[in-house]
């Protein structure tokens, strides 16, 4: 039977590439693996797949008696409700190390680095593993799309390197251009306010509360008029209202590299002092680029049980 | 700040030798880090210790507000107390994924591999670092010692393969020699029976009950004459009402390559159905050598909430 390979709730691009790439190293190491998701490609995915001629990984939403590797997550909260009847072979992953345990040893390929796809080109490399040319162009598309053109703090020169030699792999000589191409789709705001919320969102335990955190970025916030800004708050209302403590949209304007800040919130006050800003119609953060590095860890500790 | 790298409780050769082989990749790295244990070296690991020239690292029992690597476990039962209030940058294991979490990203390099400083080797040799003479020999030990001189289920071709590196760097060209002087200085049964059920002994949560596994080591089950073992089943049973619902006790014969089972439960039953024996004064499970591998996933399995 194959092996699934599955990455988190409403996937981005990191994780459905993450499936993709990380199932073809699998199978290139004598291990049958197939590539899943937890739900269908957001815009900026579209293009990636569109553009390298790759499939939409098949959606999955229980694993109940399968074998598993997971990709860029460590979290319960962003895995399938019958996780706990799978068997986890393996993780790769970016992120902080989350609350999925094992009966089992497993590998775990777990690095602080801007992107999962730099640390599955790490394991293509440790285990000698030719990617090929299409792959190679989606996992690139990945460390661009997560650093952010490589101007996030989350991005290392190990992602930098990785991104170089993909391109060559890929034959992509203008990163920059591939990468504004891409952000340009991702920028794409026709949709429900409740879907651009759910476009990338993550729900988080923080000291027993449930905070969910979207992420939209943009080429610019211009796109959001007053109106959308208004059916999104709206809509954010609704989303807390579904059994979370906070529920929290970041606004990132990739070039003027900052972020807007929308929440609803048990503890409104809490989470605007935590991040740094301060109460009014347009929470602005500047520099604040990445929910991982810099938005997820002072609500940590602002949650801290 | 010199960051700390800190093996598990009841360290045992590997949980040590992991501590100031990977404190010397961090150094190597530009990291400055230095090895502490969360106590004294067992009588396999001083003559370890003493063969190559190392020293014993620093005892540590508290770890608040410190920076962390943590070897050879990813269990919170297996930390410190005060581990929250630690900042954890990474892992270097080789078991079950434990509770360990953590606030921001981290680095983990955890493979079903038999040993914890074969996966050091790995890290090493990725970072082009050397390993030098003494360091590479204690390594080399704690491959033999975990792997139970490549005779366990937990042996992998990557621990041999590491273990080969190791001899040569350390300039041993009998492996088997020094496994068996090794396993004699750790069949040494001069202690209390508390001390030698703790020698290496760990506690798991197993469906929200605390049970503890301890396991020795012996050239010879004959060594443990029927008084020694009357003796360790009363101390047991006193571990046991130590808050525990189960106290077990692994006697591995390394020759004879099977263990037999001691234990004090509140449900004996199910943890002799689960290891494949028989109630009888001489429970043996024959091939059974490996904790990791060979007790502890079943117990996980009958156990589960």
């Amino acid at each position: 039977m194959s092996v699934l390979v599955l990455g988190h709730k409403n996937p981005d691009t990191d994780s459905i590439v993450s499936a993709i790439s990380y199932a073809h190293v699998l199978n290139q190491r004598g291990i049958q693996a197939t590539a899943v998701a937890q739900g269908t490609p957001a815009p900026e995915t579209e293009f990636v797949l569109n553009k390298f001629n790759l499939k939409a990984p098949e959606v999955v939403t229980s694993v109940a008696s399968k074998e598993l590797y997971l990709v860029d997550y460590s979290d319960l909260a962003q895995a399938p409700a019958d996780l706990n009847d799978a068997k986890i072979l393996g993780i790769v992953d970016h992120h902080k190390l989350g609350d999925v345990t094992t009966d089992t040893p497993l590998e775990c390929w777990i690095q602080p680095y801007g992107c999962s796809n730099t640390i599955i080109k790490m394991v293509a490399d440790y285990y000698n593993v030719t990617i090929p040319a299409d792959i190679a162009g989606a996992m690139l598309c990945a460390i661009l799309s997560d650093t952010v053109l490589f101007k996030s703090p989350t991005c290392t020169k190990f992602d930098k390197k990785a991104a170089e030699e993909l391109a060559k792999i890929a034959n992509v000589s203008d990163l920059e251009a591939l990468g504004m191409e891409m952000f340009k789709a991702k920028s794409n705001l026709n949709a429900s306010p409740r879907d651009l919320i759910f476009r990338d969102f993550k729900d988080f335990d923080m000291g027993g509360k449930k905070i969910g955190i979207g992420q939209l970025e943009l080429i610019s916030l211009s796109m959001v008029t007053p109106e959308l800004k208004e059916s999104l708050k709206k809509e954010l209302a609704d989303v807390k209202a579904e059994g979370r403590h906070s529920a929290v949209l970041v606004l990132t304007d990739i070039m003027k590299e900052g972020s807007e800040l929308l929440v609803v919130s048990d503890e409104e006050d809490v989470i605007i002092n935590a991040l740094g800003t301060q109460k009014s119609d347009n929470m602005w953060m500047p520099g604040v680029m990445s929910r991982k590095k810099q938005v997820v860890p002072p609500l940590q500790s602002a949650f801290k049980a």
